[in-house]
């Protein structure tokens, strides 16, 4: 499509993200997709938006997600992983490319309407999810799930379909497909590699889950000899672009590592918490050894919410529950790896995660007026996104300039029929076999 | 006021929250404020209201609260309990009784605008309070703050003060008067038995903060050879229509007193969290005991949401993560504590807190097609309201049958006044003094 027509938002509170992480007050003007100036006295360049009632802050980063699965919100909740596990693959095995697509379209929905315009995605049929992504105007960075062929009822070798998902969706404006091996309890040492190869020739990146339970570590140690990480190491698995989801159960050598090799964590609380999978993310040490940490919501069927303004609630209040410290995990940190540091973590902290001059026009404006944005002071609003927004508050949003959702409506597609779909998909689904 | 108009609410999702828990597609027939048929078959009563589209929901009841602190939201983040008073202090030494009101309102209008309808809370200035209350038209109970004369800045006795309070609003349809003594840092024995004789004389609870922090608890130790709870038994203070706050740091035996002397206790997950008090409350062991408990979301700066919705959730995943128990505060569980359970933790569980015949029409429409509520199933709005729901899927909150937020707008005034009032009250609080 062309580029959107170009905007300038007069007079709104910028909640800039740059380097200096500045509040201010200011325009900003949106050229060709791309910000083109941050900051009081832009130039007017067409469309004028009076946005001095509205907050506007970088657009979400989700970092871990399984986005079709909306369809099975609340279908398995309170059993921990194996049991939940085990519902979920029953249901799984009647699930039809278009439940895929219906799923991922209500999830989107979900995810524009809480501020997030980019996530990353594991799955299989992710063509299903990359429609969906084309159709509502989010950014996908879609993980296609390979295991070893004898794990999976996929058709074909996993690791091929990776490839030629690749190969369909490669150089797509708004989706960047990817690699995304399960994790080592379906993945072995030649699939690991196939993977790393297939995203290396692509020059993408690699997305998988790593360390969430005991059982995974503790089996796997048993198998191998190693921990996780320190065998992904040894087979010569690690290495930049990737993004490991969960990583609850790290030592610190294994901290240290991930750290020096630059894979980057998807931190997901809600899911870890809600599994109980016992332990907790070693988030201030990842950050603080070098590790880029970002934050993702995981799927409804173990959150149950898409929500990063909840899933920052719920970092910050474990962080600090965890280390009996009130100050860690900061309400600045919080927007940090809900922003900048996702956006950085998937390999797009120069396009994305904070508005300067020359980056995407990935955006929202947030209501200063909702009751829970108040007071709506200059210095308050970062701890307002990070502990009390609301979803409601997100009046707009905008992914490369183009608005996805205005005043809660989405853009290019009416609510009511994707729906309708969903619902209609979740009934055959939810009915006994 | 007058008794509001009948109405028929037609074909809803009933989350009834009765005695069997029930989820029913039916009528649900308001009379003189009070429900008057759950079910299938209503007769017409006056009014027609078509609800196929919505859940009907119990009003969630806030078991702990200061409301008016909504302007003090972000104003002490990332601090323990010491740090966060001592900030706090200092801008309460300049708050008017116009402040508290306006934060009250504020405050008010956040929680009925997420569903919840009776909220406990704990403060000085309470007939700005109730002023509040009876503007928007909320059900509060409203805890007059005492302490030792010598602790505190009221003019007068404070148990004095608490009695004066209840006389002036005895009676009132949507206002209960209550005592609330602060806790036994700033309590001694004289003051908790008189605060007990008013209460009991005026025939309403005493609501107040128990074992929040170890300092509270070591120190108390220090002071009289006892913890808390043992130490407000032997001066014979503990009894039934008491709400206590928190409830942290409990050991076994208090946990047996409190059920014993039918002692309720308001957990607040979110709060205990964010100033990393430590521990978990003891929610689990509680409810096996015997003891009631409800949900709190304490204050705005210490949460930072007024949302029950946004608690439940915290609620559950706390519990689960603590215990390594992913079956730990199932949803039911989550979605009673912030109705029948709370309902019954305040005294008010014959009147309150489910949909039942008799009780009064206190209830949200909740809906149904709002993208956190997919799928929509009957066998799964629990589970959705417990861990998904954002606050925008409520629709309309009834209190005593009458409108007080339709279409996500407060009834009885408009929003934007009252907002402008907090914010030009919070501008003087939080400018330097």
């Amino acid at each position: 499509m062309s580029a959107p027509a170009p905007v300038v938002f007069r007079n709104a509170l910028l909640v800039t993200q740059d380097a200096e992480r500045r509040v201010v007050r200011g325009d900003l003007a949106v050229t060709d997709g791309r910000i083109a100036h941050v900051g009081p006295g832009a130039a007017a360049v067409g469309e004028e938006i009076d946005a001095s009632d509205f907050a506007i802050v970088p657009g979400f980063v989700n970092a871990h997600a399984h986005v079709a699965m909306s369809l099975l919100r609340g279908i398995a909740d309170d059993r921990d992983l194996g049991g939940f596990l085990e519902r979920l693959f029953a249901v799984d095995a009647r699930r039809t490319e278009r439940d895929v697509e219906s799923g991922a379209a209500a999830g989107i929905a979900e995810m524009l309407l809480s501020g997030t315009t980019s996530f990353l995605d594991l799955y299989y049929a992710e063509d299903a999810v990359a429609r969906a992504v084309e159709r509502l105007g989010a950014r996908g960075f879609l993980g296609w799930a390979v295991l070893d062929p004898e794990m999976t009822t996929q058709k074909g070798v996993p690791v091929d379909n990776a490839r030629a998902f690749i190969d369909r969706w490669r150089g797509h404006a708004r989706v960047t497909p990817l690699v995304g091996p399960q994790g080592v309890y379906v993945c072995g040492e030649e699939t690991w590699l196939k993977a790393r190869d297939v995203a290396r020739a692509a020059g993408t990146l690699l997305h998988y889950h790593l360390s969430e339970t005991r059982r995974e570590v503790h089996e796997h140690e048993a198998k191998t000899g190693m921990r996780p990480p320190i065998w992904l190491e040894r087979i010569g698995f690690l290495g930049a672009d990737q993004v490991a989801a969960h990583g609850v159960w790290l030592t610190r050598r294994e901290i240290e590592l991930l750290a020096e090799r630059r894979v980057a964590v998807a931190h997901c609380p809600s899911s870890n918490l809600k599994l109980a999978t016992g332990g907790v993310a070693p988030v201030v040490e990842l950050r603080r050894a070098g590790a880029r940490v970002a934050l993702g919501t995981d799927s409804t069927a173990s959150n149950n919410s898409l929500s990063m303004l909840r899933e920052m609630h719920v970092a910050g209040l474990l962080q600090k529950h965890h280390r009996w410290d009130a100050a860690a995990l900061r309400a600045q940190e919080l927007l940090d790896l809900a922003t900048i540091e996702g956006a950085s973590a998937i390999g797009r902290g120069q396009d994305l995660g904070s508005l300067e001059v020359g980056k995407l026009a990935d955006l929202s404006l947030v209501r200063l007026d909702h009751p829970t944005m108040l007071p709506a002071r200059p210095e308050a609003v970062v701890s307002h996104l990070a502990y009390a927004a609301s979803e409601e508050a997100i009046d707009s949003v905008y992914v490369g300039g183009e608005a996805v959702v205005r005043h809660r409506a989405l853009v290019r597609e009416p609510w009511a029929p994707i729906r309708a779909e969903a619902e209609t998909a979740a009934a055959a689904l939810w009915s006994p076999a």
